[in-house]
């Protein structure tokens, strides 16, 4: 309970947080949530903690730090192939917080859960000295041993990417606040855009079920494609050989190349895309990317999978150097 | 990765908590961790987030602190009759943490999780500009159906409660940095013990399933036995009688008790128990009483439901005052 006017712990569960359990929600006042997987189902289990300051600006939109709190959580369930089931919720809420900015963190929060179908079902509000720490431990359902890996990758396994690479990254320098030049050739469309891309990213939920039935491995890729790419392969104990001109942009990405050619190097190393990095065989790709576009969503094609382990070969414009960031083994 | 001499995410991972995997351990690099429920049960989730200098002391020995994190999460297992299956970490490190300081705290944590046939699934570690904070969310399974509620009290029922009450509050007075006088009159071995209460809070696992057979209503006493109890009658929509001389105190307690009368409030209201408090039918609560000691738990009656909502009559030396802390309602 706190001693001032703002509500107690009961009071917000109440007000905020049991309209996120969904109509056939728990009771968040008991000591504990359930999950029901059916028969034959696993249970798929992320976590991922955000504090303020290192995940997000402290005055970010209230509702986009909701939003993202369960967003990254529910790319790693994407990548996974699981169908999202689920989450708990702990929150260390600073000394001034508020009972608006709490309001409008549930709200953004709620807005994603409900479009996921994801009840929040339990979790745990705190106070602390320091930053606002957000973590969200989220669960997914796949059949009993179908959970997508990172270790899967063989050679000859064509790799792919979903969506656009980049945004996030290029999104964060528009909206930060320390904008580089290069921002001023964009137009205000263009940098709605890429702001948006950082603030409220989309996970892949849509591909869950088609890289369960068709990917050999998969992460999303939330630290930089170059960087997680190094992380699946050393997983699976291979290397691969990358063709850097055929790693999608978006328009507005494009442009801010256009602008500043050195941005290509953000763009592959920069975190925050949420986009789902996978592999397939050749014999199984193209269903994917046929199963992929039924849903929706854009699978390109960037890459195979070669025997010689944690070594990427990049080609392309760019690729004749290392890079400064992420890890990186040039052969 | 740390820009300094201290290992980065990924060796962390390495070093100190892929060994709390377990020997069937999963792969703690990939994204997600999974949970394999037996068919016909269900997945019991709790989680708790501990911030330092809000729930623990800074300078708290940090195996202490990674053995609590957990511990009060068992706790609420317990109470609702599941058996541990699995947590995912959390950790918010602050500027200054040491390797040594990690270590220790891996080793508190693995040593209950270890006795606990609880595996470290999965987890996300970040760096923050404020105080450590911790967030477990902890699984356990029960068969469908049986997860033991907190609105489950009928009239009737018996209140029971296990172990002895108030050692936790007692013992963060005599470990904490400002003694009040009473500590003079324990001696070093009562300290200890009460100091120990409070540091290492001992998950009532074993009452699991004797909980899960024969409860009708339970919860862990973490905030206070007076505050848990309005909870769950809350919960239940129902009162209770309670005898307060039933209340089970230990020989430390009561020889503060002794030395100080007023702590009677303290031990009755202070948190940090993580014993369990049940109600149970007339007719079953003697086998709850007899399955417990079975697994070296002693469960006493303190009291019994009555049909008024959210009332509860409090008797024996002290019953008289109502109580400054805690819900509590005089009639």
């Amino acid at each position: 309970m706190t001693d001032d006017q703002r509500p107690g712990e009961f009071e917000l569960i109440e007000r905020y947080f049991a309209p996120l359990a969904g109509p056939g929600g728990l009771d968040l006042r008991d000591d504990a949530g359930l999950l029901r997987p059916g028969r034959g189902y696993e249970v798929v289990v992320t976590a991922d903690a955000l504090v303020a300051g290192v995940h997000f600006f402290p005055d970010d939109p209230p509702a986009a730090i909701g939003w993202k709190a369960l967003a990254v959580n529910l790319s790693d369930l994407a990548a996974k192939g699981a169908k999202p089931d689920g989450f708990v919720l702990t929150i260390a809420l600073p000394r001034d917080w508020t009972e608006a900015w709490l309001k409008d963190f549930a709200a953004g929060l709620g807005t994603l859960a409900g479009q996921a179908g994801c009840p929040l079902i339990g979790g745990d509000t705190v106070s602390t000295a320091g930053p606002l720490t957000l973590s969200v431990t989220a669960f997914g359902t796949v059949p009993a041993g179908r959970m997508v890996r990172r270790a899967g990758a063989r050679p000859g396994d064509v790799v792919l990417v979903s969506g656009t690479i980049g945004d996030g990254a290029l999104g964060l320098a528009v909206h930060g606040p320390d904008r580089p030049g290069w921002v001023a050739a964009l137009d205000d469309e263009q940098r709605r855009f890429l702001a948006d891309r950082y603030l409220h990213p989309q996970p892949r939920i849509a591909l869950a079920e088609a890289l369960q039935r068709h990917a050999s491995a998969a992460m999303d890729v939330s630290d930089g494609l170059v960087g997680d790419l190094a992380k699946l392969l050393k997983a699976s104990g291979i290397g691969a050989e990358i063709d850097l001109d055929s790693v999608p942009l978006s328009a507005p990405a494009r442009a801010a190349l256009m602008a500043d050619p050195a941005l290509a190097e953000l763009a592959w190393t920069g975190g925050d895309d949420y986009e789902i990095l996978c592999t397939a065989s050749e014999r199984d790709y193209s269903a994917l990317i046929a199963a992929a576009a039924e849903r929706g969503v854009p699978l390109a094609p960037i890459g195979r999978i070669v025997p010689e382990a944690d070594a990427v070969r990049y080609s392309g414009k760019g690729g004749g150097q290392g890079f400064a960031r992420g890890s990186f083994s040039h052969f």
